[in-house]
């Protein structure tokens, strides 16, 4: 990696969809790219598992290779970009192209949401630099953000929409009262959503993507597994339209408030007031909110997934490498976010309820309800009664709560579910923003 | 600056607002933000102009000088944060700063604006940072996003409201229905518009802004002059009715646009549809749209000005430099923007407008009109009559256009304000987003 190497060489782990949309960008951009990282960038070696598959772009049959050591270990390489996606063999490729002293370049949420502070302490400890902007937010700049331009403010808060497959089912049950099945078959047919939907549907995608923003917010370590999740596949059409009717949208919400005693990182379906800019956030689109002592709040919106948005996150971080090794500087070590601020359990949450029960259609019933709050200490904010079936002689009710203690609705909500006049908890959605 | 120094000196010039912000910021989050910088800051000195005065953050009186060489020939001092604002002494300062070996935080957008290319080659010659985040946009980080995480991207446009006090103007014209008038006076008494408002209101504070933005974003020079400005003075209450009905709101937008001739730049009071987000962005709120050809479009969007967001931005500006004070490395040289991509006239624009004329209440003058607008290739996409005042036999007539050349439209109104029929052209605005 002399700085006077008349180029710099890339080595790409992986030429899927965005690496292929790295290596068109490298060549469609290449000449201004050249210009600003002080050199010109040249893709050395392709790591790939089928040779002759067909591609956007087509790189020089030489330059692909089916074996991993032939990127990590080539002397002439100077970045390595790793697009393979999972946990192995990305995590060890990155360990070892560290350790050869290879600046790394990763959209990895899964690896950097597990192993993020392990590796960097890897890569300052070689004096390179590991970079993965394109981790979290597809296009949209927020990792360097929250480590640099942000790091002067004590991080209140983090709030996102942070997954496109789950916001556009979202929004398309919000525009068109369309059922999770509906809305999951027509995301599929569009390519917006994987044939296993899990880790999308569940929030496990959105949760990685948290604990990496919460970790450098809040400059210590917050475990995706102890991001605590709901999935939105039991939403149901009719509480978009109350949602709707009582002024709010509905959206899955990745969430982490700091509080005096710790950390509450939450990814669930959540009613956000149409007065707040998250709730106009539709489809694929994502954004991030970040609240600071300072700064007070700011929002980073854009396109959060697709070849074209992750490339460029990739390929700032790839020029930016290009730089320190062009300038003969080194990667700014930064601080690894390897505190112990404790991420409680969701009990400790305070804020509003959203809460759909069916109950039998005669009096006294509410009060019931209403009282059984109150003994919980969970104050009504709005009763509506919205359906009777009569059939059943059931009713619908769906209450809204001021802010109380997840704990107490919990409390509250199991003894009412209990009560013989209560025949099913429909919805319990949190309210927030 | 030995790496081993064991704090890092700040020097302060300028202890106005932001400058108290910044202090007060140092003091509250200082254990933070030393573990974050790898070193305690530690205010060496400030430049004042009554050390009397009282302030919102005390410094040591010892602490304070009405000499700028104690601060910036002071070899204690690493970083010195300029907040005086205006042209000099400013410019002259963080000029023998620079050359004194020191790095440079600014949130000078005037200073940055008219010589930022030479203070940052001053910078790079002498091994030192010159960082202005604080310049564009107060606490959204925009500034380092443009130069280094969208650095992969051909910047195709920059599209912003960046300027807090119009846009609350304009809001609470929008929303009140108040004059221009009233509107401002309500905002000087708030603290949000100054005596003079001149900067303001005649878009010369977006033009330092945008010029800064597109400069970086285009990669070449675009003078703040070259920026086309209309201010806002002249919209009138209705306009704003109007534009409501036809579904806009007007928003003094600061665009840039990279056409194949040039650069189009203007700072323009401008209807843009509800559907964008721009729209939506009320109050002292900022917004930057950033559209690359990788990326797609990206919004940045948050508190425009103020102690607390500026203060965000200048820190997290002094914490990167005292990262490479205490890291031993020197600051990534970053490329100059001094190309020479033409800036155009605006005739060269190619949008929509919105016009509104009072005629004669009479047969015949919408003919004329129309005729007139086809003989310059201007094709009308909506015309309504609003207004008829018996009193003198006028009507107002509002048009909209689909989208024209800009030297058309203006030769045409030209011709049409003429006709005996059309006793005054009432606004002509243009259409965006």
């Amino acid at each position: 990696m002399a700085p006077d190497s008349s180029d710099i060489g890339i080595g790409l782990l992986g030429l899927g969809t965005v690496g292929s949309g790295v290596a068109g960008a490298l060549s469609a951009n290449g000449a201004e790219i050249a210009r600003v990282a002080g050199a010109p960038l040249t893709i050395r070696r392709a790591l790939v598992r089928d040779k002759n598959r067909k591609r956007a772009v087509e790189l020089g049959h030489s330059l692909l290779t089916l074996n991993p050591a032939d990127v990590v270990e080539d002397d002439t390489i100077d970045i390595v970009v790793e697009l393979l996606g999972g946990e192995e063999p990305a995590h060890s490729l990155i360990q070892a192209a560290l350790k050869q002293g290879k600046h790394v370049v990763t959209g990895n949420k899964e690896v950097i949401a597990k192993y993020g502070p392990s590796l960097m302490t890897l890569a300052r400890a070689n004096g390179v630099g590991l970079r993965f902007e394109a981790a979290v937010g597809g296009g949209i700049p927020i990792i360097a953000p929250l480590r640099r331009d942000l790091a002067g403010n004590q991080v209140i808060a983090i709030s996102a929409i942070i997954n496109g497959t789950t916001n556009y089912i979202l929004t398309r049950m919000a525009q068109e009262g369309a059922s999770f099945e509906e809305a999951l078959a027509e995301a599929q047919s569009l390519g917006y959503a994987e044939a296993d939907p899990t880790s999308d549907v569940e929030g496990i995608d959105a949760a990685y993507k948290l604990a990496i923003m919460a970790s450098l917010g809040f400059k210590t370590r917050v475990e995706h597994a102890a991001v605590y999740r709901e999935g939105i596949a039991s939403l149901e059409a009719r509480d978009f339209q109350y949602a709707d009717e009582l002024g709010y949208a509905i959206k899955l919400i990745a969430r982490a408030d700091r509080v005096p005693e710790g950390i509450l990182a939450r990814v669930v379906p959540t009613l956000v007031p149409y007065t707040d800019p998250l709730a106009n956030v539709d489809g694929v689109i994502n954004a991030v909110q970040v609240e600071g002592d300072l700064v007070g709040r700011v929002t980073f919106q854009g396109p959060g997934a697709g070849a074209g948005p992750t490339a460029s996150a990739v390929l700032g971080d790839v020029i930016h490498l290009a730089r320190v090794v062009t300038s003969g500087t080194t990667e700014l070590p930064l601080p690894v976010p390897d505190g112990d601020i404790p991420v409680l359990p969701l009990d400790h949450l305070q804020t509003r309820y959203y809460v759909r029960v069916t109950v039998d259609d005669r009096p006294g019933v509410l009060a019931q309800i209403a009282s059984n709050l109150g003994q919980h200490d969970v104050s009504i904010a709005s009763v509506t009664q919205k359906e009777t079936f009569d059939d059943d002689q059931t009713a619908e009710l769906v209450i809204t709560t001021h802010s109380a203690r997840e704990s107490a609705i919990q409390q509250a909500l199991a003894q009412i579910t209990a009560l013989p006049a209560v025949s099913k908890l429909g919805a319990l959605l949190r309210i927030e923003g």
